[in-house]
């Protein structure tokens, strides 16, 4: 199979897109998409100052170096989750963050939950009632929590996760498996900063399917953590992403779609925005600020004030 | 396996409900299940003249058996569609529905659409533009017409069809994996007859897995079509059912969640009614009557004028 562009040898064959391209083009292809949709869906501009949160893994590193390449200025956010697993998964996806900065003079903030809050996921999964069966809702709450706190107290304009498509169409799946509506009106590209203490939050690898992440990663020469999260094996979110790459190698295709066509139907008018029945008990939490649901203190603050 | 109303051997384990029946017991459970639907949707009382789509199929004639037992009223409506498939479906399946009839002492209407409108389903798939392909579509559309035309003639309060949840879940699941909002706001367990012309529409069996519909007709010992109609081989349908199955093997009652929580967030306000655009341009079809939202005349009539 030749490039499009150039008739060279094509390293990657998208079928939905029906594009096949050289790893020379590949990699401008990419940083263009990503370009398009922080565009279309207003995401940030280069005034502004941008927070990457990086986890080490190709997704969010990949975005830090189309960002540089783009020439949007962004400091990187690494969270220390004390995760361990028989691989030091949390030790060695630190390192590998912190490389990547080095290597490209980039600035990393770092917030270790064990030096910060005195406790691992792990140990946190333990010890509290929300943590019991499997740590991701704790891990999930926490890294939110963080994310906002060091936008906030070092005044990021927005908070840029790596969040790819088959991340969005699986979480998409699973708020309509179950037709949760308030999460089905809250999921978009783009969270406007409406609340005050949160920071806008943007997505612009969301219309980008996760092998062409990975392609990218592998032909940049990124130094990224393999591994999935040892907690990841067996969550529902994986059996998702399963399911819709089923649907996927059946239909070339489908997984964008789905995706896509849920963002047009809500542009459209789809939704009742009085769907949304949390919103109207929002209030900052007492201890820390941020703005929460919950009655009293927010959810993360409530799991060390006991 | 034990029944858990009388310890006998249980015929059937329902995992979704955590329900094993012996024979008795299940014969018993299902026509409670249909009436529980008929009441809960508001579908239609014993006093209304009720017309069942039959299609010599198991769940149709399974239905109208439930509809006896239940003591409501109900004559049959049989479509001789002209497909033969080499195993003269069409005639098959009017045999067995008359038989039904007649073993039941129930009043059986029949169109044929070679006798009333001089081409079977085939050929008309055959030298319409919209057949080109699959038949599919021209059968849907003419079966809904022929329905409506004989409801409305013979003043049948109520349309009623044998669609299970398995149906229904893949239909549902077709139009959310593409987000078509105009579909997703029609489907219902009953549509009213909130336009003139039309009759409103019940599907009693919404909520009974196919298989739940199998096991019922095969211990009633109902005579049915055991073939699928030789054209849905392939079809996007039966395609979605198989990922649905595949879903709800993993996750019992998957299934029946994922159709009841798309109702419930309905009737709680998520969809925005003016989502629907086809609305406003519904008017009568010049040549039939039945209501249309295509320009001129319905796309029934318009594939005959031609």
């Amino acid at each position: 199979m030749k490039c499009r562009s150039c008739t060279k040898k094509a390293v990657i064959n998208m079928r939905q897109h029906k594009l096949a391209l050289c790893k020379e083009h590949y990699l401008e292809w990419i940083p263009e998409q990503v370009e398009r949709a922080i565009y279309k869906y207003k995401m940030f501009t280069r005034q502004e100052k941008i927070l990457v949160a990086v986890s080490g893994g190709k997704d969010s590193l990949s975005l830090w170096d189309i960002l540089r390449r783009l020439e949007y200025p962004a400091d990187g956010l690494y969270i220390g989750l004390g995760i361990d697993g028989g691989s030091d998964y949390s030790d060695e996806s630190h390192r590998l963050s912190q490389k990547f900065a080095d290597q490209n003079g980039l600035r990393l903030h770092v917030v270790d939950m064990v030096d910060t809050y005195g406790e691992s996921i792990p140990d946190l999964a333990m010890r509290t009632h929300r943590g019991r069966g499997k740590p991701c809702s704790v891990c999930g709450l926490s890294k939110r929590h963080i994310m906002n706190q060091v936008a906030h107290d070092e005044a990021y304009d927005v908070l840029v996760t790596g969040h790819n498509l088959d991340d969005e169409a699986a979480v998409l799946f699973g708020n309509t498996i179950n037709w949760q509506g308030s999460y089905l009106l809250r999921q978009a590209p783009v969270l406007e900063a409406d609340r005050p203490g949160l920071a806008r939050k943007a997505k612009p690898l969301c219309r980008i399917y996760e092998r062409e992440m990975a392609a990218y990663a592998l032909l940049r020469g990124i130094d990224y953590i393999y591994e999935e999260c040892p907690f990841a094996v067996g969550s529902t979110s994986i059996y998702h992403k399963e399911l819709l790459n089923k649907l996927e190698e059946d239909r070339p295709g489908a997984k964008l779609n789905f995706y896509l066509s849920f963002l047009q139907a809500k542009t459209g008018g789809l939704f009742s925005p009085e769907g949304d029945p949390d919103v109207e008990n929002i209030h900052p939490c007492p201890s820390c600020g941020q703005p929460t649901s919950a009655p009293g203190e927010c959810a993360f603050c409530r799991m060390f004030s006991r």
